[in-house]
């Protein structure tokens, strides 16, 4: 402990200690550089100094509609702009933004909005219907609903609440922000698309975002030319903390309401879009468009993706067309990514089918965490770097949640072990990259085997008719569990049954192959997960 | 304050948060990538992995030696190899890293061994004779030394110490290294050059250091392609705690002992150094280097300069030899910079007077900082925007000294109103960039008018037979004060002194033009800062 023998005077003041808080980066640009285009929404486009007036005017109104330090605000909103000024005009009044997954249904709304105790929503037309529903099914009081109009995108306002633009026109441009005192007070609440029982509602706090962001600056290379595009919606882990990140470098963030390979082709040609992060299901949207829909561009755009490795037929596919994809991982209670396949020089010479390989690997931890790896969950052992022993990814570090709301059971079990648990289960390579061999929840066991349904995900995606699969545990009398696939063929790709099983029994032992392949389309979560509980009902119904 | 209605379970734990320092960037690059090059010095050069393990070897060492959590080690060291390794060895030991400026007398090393407590000082061979002398004069007790030999360089060992390579060969390579429970905890200690009473100790924490290297990487545009030469003296806050960013990047660090063209030209095309600090007298230098000590090379460097703002003439000089130069501003309480000239867009397209004026602006505060701003140091009001309005820079943010060692009093005075004194006088510009118009202890005060020695010295640098020059006050009887001039004339260049005086005075007011010019080498600082106290002390002898 590096404690002087004489600290005599030595003592955090407010000179030398200020709370971490990622509304410092947007403070700061408005007075640097108030003139560079902070924010990009169709037609509409605001400088750093336009944006903080219009968060201080989101702030001030807030107040004045009586949200004060510890309330939470909720919203129910795509990737828009008022979306992405909440982000700092929420924070700003001292309460807790809680961003709501917009395809949520009325009960898990009611849901979340009783239980996070939201005391205003800001809600986009197009969600109005079913968030007044969801009030009608809350247990507590219902909050203050501010309508969010979006005419241009053909959701005009209804008229039965208070407008976003008229909510904010009140405020004062000048309003001074409320600042943490402590950076370990609580900055927003994300609940988790929880597959079983209720979402979990994950609590971050000041000092890990900010820490994320300067993380992400330099671990993706962010300066002040990077122009951001926001796929990753908003409500899934603050888009990664990547808008709370922009204005530490001067870039600028592109909206993006609607995620189609147009819209992004677009956003990519006329907005000179340089990063943005998606899952690998928004890659195949990109090589998949119609020819109309693309559009040419002379720079490399940098992707990061998550969710799922990208498969190799995806990186062949989409590199040519000048995206350069690196993979990351995390999970809604590490703020979005804490890995990177961190690039070696060396691997710029393998063979394609290596280098994808590679880059279908977690990889190590940001330079924001203390420790990402592989530990025996019962031990608490590290797993050797042999690239087959597997174990949990544990991780920890200040870009890890303060824990779940009003959940102290739930949250004493994720950091057992003083390390957050993922439950996602991994190996590590003898370099120490990390490499997911399944969900904890999803791997089958057959025979007393265990099988990877990853690993035989990936051998049904290197068929040529095969677009999308996932494979689930189909209960079976003789062997307990049996893989079942669920696939979705390429357009006019015809492949049969047993045709596909054949496939997989030539690269797997005949316990992991599927014993049934239902061609069908994948149900997906709002960030392209591919929802294996879904298909677990319909192995059920079988 | 943004604390939920109810927290239960959301504290601090040993997964969610862990205390800020730099120690952990070397860490995680050891295990991410150990094979990349870390450091080279001359023929020597190490990959992550050997260098963390050289590094444990000395932490491990220095613990055998006696070191302990609190205890400091101090070094008498160039930019070598074993200056590098300090910056984590000692630290990991839980001690306090003490370097000390290699070009200070006996007497004031004895005081800084005597005031810091110093417990083991590692020295250069070129360095030990005065060090040992130092010994000799303290008051407590002698520190052991042990002798960094570089016979390279032409100083091979006296034989008198134990030599550091052989010191860390009975290290043990996997010492486990101590890291901070507090990230308040000390880290290092940097004594200023103080031109008036004894030096004062300025005392890092690992948060405020971990927090710069963030910041430094961002602000630069650092990555792993990074590869940086060490120009700025590691006994400089710490090479401005460029040294503990690289690891963060996984960039390389290329050490340098003596400051000549040749090496750093050599380090540029040899090494391919992409990046360095230096004051602007190291870019005279590099214009005005021998033929044969240039080298040809093809890319751009970066370089940060400090210290003084760099003149028109030299910005002139070294753009077109492949160097883009930044200003940057800060001192030794500051963990090194805090400012720069963040450049806009629109700049690109003035004439180049106008840009250099612009580049000789100190600028605006790095993200990781909360402010630096110009204020009334006696209302601590905020001065206006108005290019005139002078008052004195201040800062506060979590890149500020945790104080002066056993120096209540001082810390105090510095920290007074909760804001960080520099000490520099400064106006800001409408934009809010900073412009330091001189250190408050250098204003010439000449018949009650405030004259601005930098002023004076802009418009000498602009006559062509003037390399250098410092103006300081001249005791006067009439006017109370006057400025004098000290001028070094370029290489075969002439001028009177009446010319001299003639040329300021078309671009001056009568009350700020130099009464006397004396043709000198200037003395410098080993940063290369001109020493002004030494010119005042020559012209009380005029």
């Amino acid at each position: 402990m590096g404690w002087l023998k004489d600290e005599t005077g030595l003592d955090r003041n407010a000179a030398n200690f200020v709370p971490l808080t990622p509304l410092s980066h947007l403070l700061r640009a408005a007075r640097i550089m108030p003139e560079r285009t902070a924010i990009v929404y169709g037609d509409r486009r605001y400088t750093y100094g336009e944006l903080d007036a219009r968060c201080s005017r989101l702030a001030s109104a807030l107040t004045g509609a009586g949200v004060s330090s510890g309330d939470v605000v909720a919203t129910m909103l795509p990737n828009i702009l008022a979306q992405a000024e909440a982000h700092w005009g929420v924070p700003a009044t001292g309460a807790i933004l809680n961003t709501i997954n917009v395809r949520l249904d009325v009960g898990t709304i009611a849901y979340i909005l009783d239980h996070g105790e939201a005391k205003v929503v800001l809600v986009d037309s197009q969600f109005l219907d079913v968030v007044e529903k969801a009030l009608t099914k809350m247990d507590g009081p219902p909050p203050t609903l501010i309508e969010v109009a979006d005419p241009a995108a053909g959701f005009p306002a209804s008229g039965r609440h208070t407008e976003y633009e008229d909510f904010i026109a009140g405020g004062d441009p000048a309003f001074p922000w409320v600042m943490p005192e402590d950076e370990w007070e609580s900055l927003a609440l994300n609940y988790t698309s929880g597959t079983t029982g209720r979402p979990k509602g994950v609590v971050y706090s000041h000092r890990g975002a900010y820490l994320h962001t300067m993380g992400v600056a330099i671990a993706w290379g962010l300066t002040k030319d990077t122009r951001y595009l926001t796929i990753v919606p908003l409500f899934h882990c603050n888009n990664w903390c990547h808008t709370w990140t922009l204005p530490a470098v001067g870039g600028t963030i592109i909206c993006c309401r609607d995620i189609t390979a147009k819209a992004i082709y677009d956003a990519i040609a006329d907005e000179g879009v340089t990063h943005f992060g998606g899952a690998p299901i928004v890659l195949g949207l990109l090589i998949n468009a119609k020819p109309d829909d693309r559009r040419e561009f002379d720079h490399i755009v940098e992707v990061y993706t998550a969710g799922a490795p990208p498969p190799a037929a995806t990186l062949a596919g989409i590199e040519p067309l000048g995206f350069h994809v690196t993979q990351v991982y995390g999970l809604t209670e590490t703020y979005g990514h804490i890995t990177e396949t961190f690039w070696k020089d060396a691997w710029n010479y393998l063979p394609d089918a290596e280098r994808y390989a590679i880059k279908s690997r977690q990889g190590v931890g940001h330079a924001d965490m203390a420790e990402v790896t592989v530990l025996d969950a019962e031990s608490m052992e590290q797993a050797p770097w042999d690239g087959e022993t597997v174990g949990e990814i544990m991780a920890r570090g200040n870009v890890v949640m303060k824990g779940y709301l009003k959940n102290p059971d739930e949250t004493a079990k994720a950091f057992k072990g003083g390390y957050f648990h993922s439950g996602d289960i991994a190996f590590q390579h003898p370099d120490g990259y990390i490499k997911i061999t399944d969900r904890a929840k999803d791997v089958i066991i057959s025979g007393g085997e265990n099988v990877s349904s990853v690993e035989v995900e990936d051998v049904l995606m290197h068929h040529p008719a095969v677009m999308l699969c996932a494979v689930v545990a189909k209960p079976d009398e003789k062997w307990g569990e049996v893989p079942c696939a669920f696939v979705e063929l390429r357009e006019g790709a015809n492949v049969t049954e047993d045709e596909l099983i054949a496939h997989t029994r030539k690269e797997l032992a005949g316990f992991k192959t599927p014993k049934r392949v239902i061609f069908t389309e994948l149900p997906k979560t709002s960030t392209g997960k591919i929802q294996k509980f879904e298909l677990r009902k319909m192995v059920a119904e079988l």
